[in-house]
């Protein structure tokens, strides 16, 4: 039977949902039923909130366990009644943290929180936009705006990479994708060469890319294992050569293509 | 003087990253500065670290703020000899949750935990593809295999709302502008029709609308105040004879609106 979890905040919950995710995945054995719910930023929401734990209960089944990133107080405590096991985030970092800063902590989301999310939001689109411009090669002449630019063979993850960046970071990331046109002339195409220092490539293993390359067009050419195997040993050398650093996608979430590149690129967050 | 705040982890850092600035909002007089270190997944790193953190000691600033999720136990106890103040996630949490649970937690990010990601890679992507595949109405005839179908004036932020839902939840995001045409005629383009169940509604204060669109093509008659307004204005009737469900943008991160979205339309998380 399924253990119930419930991650819960008076914001977005992504905070909550993250952080649960990866302490439920440390258990191996066992099967959880994920429940995110946010936005509890009232009593009345709180109310429904401790009935639906306390039903899950009733139902028979084992204590629920609840993670929540509440800010509010009176909230927080009013869940805290529930029959559930509770991991309260914010109360169990905020004391020792107000003792270090010699500090309160303010438990509201007044409206400084506001101005700093429109200031984010602004950077995020422009960033998102930027990426969408400068897709696949489309508009080469703004690189030099761009913080990086990812070059890979068609379908080795350059575009959801990017978007990441923009989104999460606000990080301004464009892609090229290297055609076999390109790949059969020797260096990097002409409209890289001035950016050499923002280059960092994709590459993937065949396999996995012929069958992402299949869905797409079944049974063509450009899916076919031969010419995956071609076009990654090419562009593999390509980079060796011209000393381009790059990360192998395979195994890797869009999350971890992301923040390994930003990491190992040394590219300052936006946002 | 700023206080430095570290967030570190042995793989991307997002959880230590956005429980990080979640604490840290809340003391709202202290300016901190934030370096987030991910993938310190060797003893190696984690030295590097250890000597970076007592560097910023060093310098005569306060004791820095460590906030990590490191699953490993001897990278995190050697983390643990820096001088700085440490907030360890898991430490702190696994322990009640295992007794809660009857079961030991695995400190290991093992194999299940790669295939998991494998899995939600292949669901973002193609969430990712059909989002930019169905961007601005440009493949009205996928709308069946939509989640959701975002509509609302050219820059009221569909597109990076549909990337995110796409990116962090895999969820098939579609949107369509409503253009000054379609807004003439009375009722829904012909074409939404048939996806009433599906479709949110997208409004922004028209003077922030003008702002966007201004940056985009200055002076223009699409940026004009008056323009905006009335494309605002005739849209937000339109949503209530038709009684379309929305969120007003103004105020909001891409990341609220997307999580409000998600959670007023009660879509379901595919990843």
């Amino acid at each position: 039977m399924k253990r119930t979890a419930f991650f819960i905040s008076d914001s977005t919950g992504i905070t909550a949902e993250s952080l649960g995710n990866s302490l439920l995945a440390q258990f191996d054995g066992i099967q959880f039923e994920k429940i995110t719910l946010p936005y509890i930023d009232s009593l009345e929401k709180a109310r429904e909130v401790v009935k639906r734990i306390d039903t899950v209960m009733e139902q028979g089944q084992q204590r629920p366990i609840i993670l929540d990133t509440i800010v509010n107080e009176e909230i927080r405590e009013y869940i805290a009644r529930c029959k559930g096991m509770m991991i309260d985030v914010f109360s169990t970092f905020l004391k020792p943290l107000e003792i270090e800063l010699g500090a309160d902590s303010s438990y509201s989301v007044g409206t400084s929180h506001a101005i700093v999310e429109m200031h984010r939001y602004k950077d995020r689109i422009d960033a998102v936009n930027f990426s969408l411009d400068n897709d696949d090669g489309a508009r080469i002449q703004q690189y030099d705006k761009a913080d990086i630019i990812l070059v890979g063979v068609s379908r080795s993850g350059k575009t959801p990479s990017c978007l990441y960046m923009a989104l999460q970071y606000g990080i301004r990331a464009a892609n090229y994708p290297l055609t076999e046109e390109d790949l059969e002339n020797p260096g990097l195409p002409q409209c890289l060469q001035a950016h050499r220092g923002k280059i960092y490539g994709l590459t993937i293993d065949p396999f996995q890319l012929a069958a992402i390359r299949h869905e797409r067009r079944p049974n063509s050419r450009y899916a076919s294992l031969d010419q995956c195997s071609h076009e990654v040993r090419t562009i593999e050398r390509l980079f060796r050569q011209e000393r381009i650093p790059c990360i192998n996608t395979t195994t890797f979430s869009v999350e971890e293509i992301a923040t390994r590149i930003i990491s190992e690129a040394k590219l300052n967050r936006r946002i």
